[in-house]
């Protein structure tokens, strides 16, 4: 399997598969500038809160490496243009500012004991070397994420995912894909049932085109299609990514995610989550507290850029919350969470 | 409310609503010959079972009164080609060649007690008064389905339907949508939750079109919204209509629906069917009788002619079966059945 890459730092610079033109097209650009990398993120040329945060770090990487600057008095007051640019290019993300942090951090210290002209490209050096642990990090918990999940799969058949959990959204071989790559690797013989994800399609355009490059059978679907391939579909197990968990367990998912998990329960179809570490909010008790982002109703009344509605009133809630109720296991990349989740997600998240 | 007709009997000919072009054309065409009228038919200009049958009843009725036949015994053979060319315009629609046997009849005991040239024109007008008499029953059959079903709408609140079972697939007020109709008219304050129905977009087109053309609120939504708006969206009824009906109630209707009954029973929402006996089939015992029919995957992977997914397998079930365990009430123009739906149902089709 060549597990396709969406973002990758080179000599040559950053380089980014433009998601915005899959499946039609597949193009890859390559940034040396960091403007282009805010720009780039801004205009969603890369999407998946893991994989925007590694674009946010190789912004940063490549803001210092491709810098004018002849001292590190002069590089570090350019360094906080650059960690801002980049922090501020999709602002609600909380991978990317964490991740851009994460970059200002190692830039402190390692410019701290360094003097001179040497220094500077030492430093310059460093975060290049940051970068890539960051990236070989994210590669790695996936791979664990995938593991801990690939036990869970059936030995053949169907499984359903949703949107796009896959290597196009965090860099690695995807959280939810990671899962159904390590079984496939294993020796499982599946088949994904991919539902297109209407607004955006992820699904669609995105996840089916990653499984396919990767040779992984695949039938595709419309979402309201779901009820009746788990009814009788041969459909094993169900698994998905998240944006959100709470403490409780409670996930927060891509809109449809919870009609799926009600109709897995009513079919006695395992409904599985895999997610970082990173996506558990201990803050918020139960999912009642995870704000639900309201987007604009064109998304609903058009798509692809044709409106195929009426100019009538249409919502566009982006995500729903599962109850951890109808989760039969959380994976991550420090081991599996099952109820009661206040527990198991605690204990997983003081693990280091 | 002046709510729209898809196909009305006029002077000038057979006056059809394009539904193609919905909702970004409003274009009607007039059909003076019966040929035009079956091609109409097979283009889909007009869609929904009961709406093609009279499509049919009307190609026959301005076929013969088009005719150059000089002569009864002309007209009768005229009469077999006519008749035979709109069966043929949509080969699976039971209403359709129903529609087409119902004028066939009554021609022939129109024409077995007249003789020449003023029999000619008395067969003519009398088969007009036929189709006029057919469109009329067809009207007054959705007004009485929706007389039984406005009484168990939500007195306020929100209703969710499915697909389109409106005035665009009947000729009169819809199944579905009829209740809905009859329930804000005598003053309930609803608003209509109308899911997009991919892959073709019947709610989102014709549907979202249809109730803002008559002034009733709604909310478009995508089909994976379901769940989240059942949950909380404050609705209190669900009303779908039916493609067919098996003696204990299973009932087949566009893909999406059992997933909607599923939800709506979570959150314990009464699901309600609305249609016309003659969509019972009682020679079936259950719903596992019924077959689904599998559709092109174009029509998945392609929206409004613009592809949207790789080149990848896809599925196209294009109904599901309802088990009616999960229907609350049956609706139809003879009164309301419930269960126990084989003694209800079969009651109802014995009554005239």
């Amino acid at each position: 399997m060549h597990t396709v890459e969406p973002i990758r730092w080179t000599p040559e610079g950053v380089v980014m598969l433009d998601q915005r033109l899959l499946p039609r097209e597949v193009v890859y650009h390559t940034y040396t500038d960091y403007r282009e990398v805010a720009k780039a993120i801004t205009d969603m040329v890369v999407r998946g809160a893991p994989a925007i945060g590694l674009a946010g770090a190789m912004g940063v990487a490549i803001g210092v490496e491709r810098s004018k600057a002849k001292s590190l008095d002069e590089l570090r007051s350019e360094m906080n243009v650059i960690c801002d640019t980049l922090s501020r290019a999709r602002p609600t993300a909380v991978d990317l500012s964490w991740a851009v942090e994460r970059l200002r951090s190692r830039f402190t210290a390692l410019a701290a004991s360094q003097h001179g002209a040497d220094g500077l490209s030492h430093v310059r050096a460093g975060l290049i070397e940051e970068v890539e642990k960051f990236h070989d990090e994210r590669r790695a918990a996936d791979r664990r994420i995938g593991e801990f999940g690939a036990e869970f799969m059936p030995k053949s058949g169907r499984v359903m995912t949703q949107c796009n959990a896959g290597a196009l959204a965090t860099g690695g071989i995807g959280t939810a894909l990671g899962v159904i790559r390590v079984a496939v690797e294993g020796g499982r013989k599946i088949e994904v049932l991919v539902p297109e994800t209407r607004p955006y399609l992820q699904g669609a355009r995105l996840t089916a085109w990653e499984l396919h490059q990767d040779g992984i059978p695949l039938t595709l679907i419309t979402d309201n299609m779901v009820g009746h391939f788990l009814k009788a579909g041969g459909v094993g197990a169900v698994v998905v990514g998240a944006d959100r968990i709470a403490r409780n367990g409670d996930t927060a998912n891509k809109i449809g995610t919870y009609g799926i998990a009600v109709l897995a329960r009513e079919h006695k179809i395992p409904f599985y989550v895999a997610a970082p570490i990173s996506t558990l909010d201990l803050s918020l008790a139960s999912g009642d507290e995870i704000p639900i982002e309201q987007r604009s109703s064109d998304e609903v009344t058009h798509l692809s850029g044709v409106r195929v509605a009426a100019d009538v009133p249409a919502a566009h809630p982006a995500f729903d919350v599962t109850p951890s109720r109808l989760i039969a296991a959380i994976f991550t990349e420090r081991g599996v969470a099952t109820a009661p989740y206040d527990e198991s997600l605690t204990k997983l998240a003081r693990r280091e």
